[in-house]
C-alpha cells in the first residue's frame, strides 16, 4: 500500500505555556475521517558532549520537576529564538552550564524528542579542546558538574540510571563513533 | 554546592488534549523566587525492536504530523491505561503494527523522551522468535513495514535520516549489546 500524507485541515492555538505552545490540529485521514492531534511547537535545542583532554566527559546533574528526581544529563538548552544557530546555542549552553568553553564543536547526531506530538529537534555536538571559563547559570537553574568515563556512562544507561533520551542517544552514538579511540 | 530539590507549590490542570494533559506548575526555587513550569502528564509507552531469525529488524514507516514528514521508527505505542504492564503494551503494539507476535520480549533500556516538561517513559524491548500474525492498525493509523539490517540502521542514524530519539537510542543500544553477534 502506498502511504499517504495525512491532511491537516486546521491548526488552532489553544495554550501558551512557559516554554511551549500547544495547538489542536484537525487531521483528515485518507479514508475521510477526522481526528484531533495535539501539537506542541518548540523552538529547538542544542546539547553537547564535552570531552576533556583525558577523554572523560562532563555531565550536569540537576533536579527535574517533570520526573520529580535528579538526573545526570549532557549539558543542553533551548535556542533563544527560532533563528538562533544550533551550534552557537550549543557553545553558549556548554559555557553556561559547565564553565568550560570550546571553539571545537562537531555535530554528532540530531534527535527529535517526541514525534508523536512535538516538533522539538536537538542537535547534539561533541566539544573538544575545552578551555576553563566561568559557569553562568540562568536564574532558577541549579546544576552540579560531574565527570565520567564513557565506559561508566554506557554502564549507567544499561543499568537504567541514565534514561534521558537525548543523553542515551548521545552516549551510545558517541561510544560507537569514538569510544576506545 | 549541595543541590536542593525544587519545591512544587502547586500543579494546575490547564488543558486536556487528545493524548496529553497539560499542567501549570508553580515552583519555588531555593532562593525563594517563584517560576512557572509546563508539565505534560503522559501515560507512558512501549517500543519494540523486532529481530527476525536472520538478524534483520522490522521497522515501521508512517507520516508524522508533528514533523510534517514520513519517519522510519521502531514499532511503539502508548499504554492503554496508566496501569497497563509495559511488556504487555509492547507485545500488543508489535503485533498491531507489524503483524508479527512474540512471547520472547527482553527489556533493553528505558528512555524518558522530554524531561524538561513531560514525564513520558518508554520501555524499549528486544523481541525475538517472531511468529507471523496479522497487522491490526488503530483507526487513523497508516503504517508500512520495512526491513533493515542493524548496520543499515546505524548508518541511517549518522546520516540524519533516522532522528526519532527513542529509535536512535534503541538502535545504538541494541547495536552495542547485540550487533555483530
Amino acid at each position: 500500500m502506498e502511504l499517504e500524507k495525512l491532511e491537516r485541515v486546521s491548526r488552532e492555538h489553544v495554550y501558551k505555556g512557559a516554554i511551549i505552545d500547544l495547538y489542536k490540529d484537525t487531521i483528515k485521514n485518507p479514508d475521510g475521517t477526522i481526528e484531533y492531534y495535539d501539537f506542541i511547537k518548540h523552538k529547538g535545542a542544542s546539547a553537547v558532549i564535552p570531552v576533556m583532554d583525558d577523554g572523560r566527559i562532563i555531565m550536569v546533574k540537576q533536579y527535574r520537576n517533570a520526573l520529580d528526581r535528579f538526573t545526570v544529563e549532557i549539558p543542553a538548552g533551548g535556542r533563544n529564538t527560532e533563528n538562533e544557530d544550533f551550534k552557537e546555542c550549543a557553545a553558549r549552553e556548554l559555557e553556561e552550564e559547565t564553565g568550560y568553553k570550546s571553539d571545537d564543536l562537531e555535530l554528532l547526531i540530531t534527535v527529535r524528542t517526541t514525534i508523536a506530538f512535538c516538533n522539538e529537534a536537538i542537535d547534539i555536538y561533541v566539544a573538544r579542546n575545552l578551555v576553563p571559563s566561568k559557569q553562568n547559570l540562568d536564574p532558577g537553574e541549579y546544576i552540579n558538574v560531574e565527570i565520567y568515563t564513557i565506559e561508566e556512562l554506557v554502564n549507567l544507561v544499561f543499568e537504567g540510571k541514565i534514561q534521558d533520551a537525548k543523553t542515551v542517544a548521545a552516549i551510545m552514538a558517541y561510544n560507537h563513533k569514538f569510544g576506545n579511540k
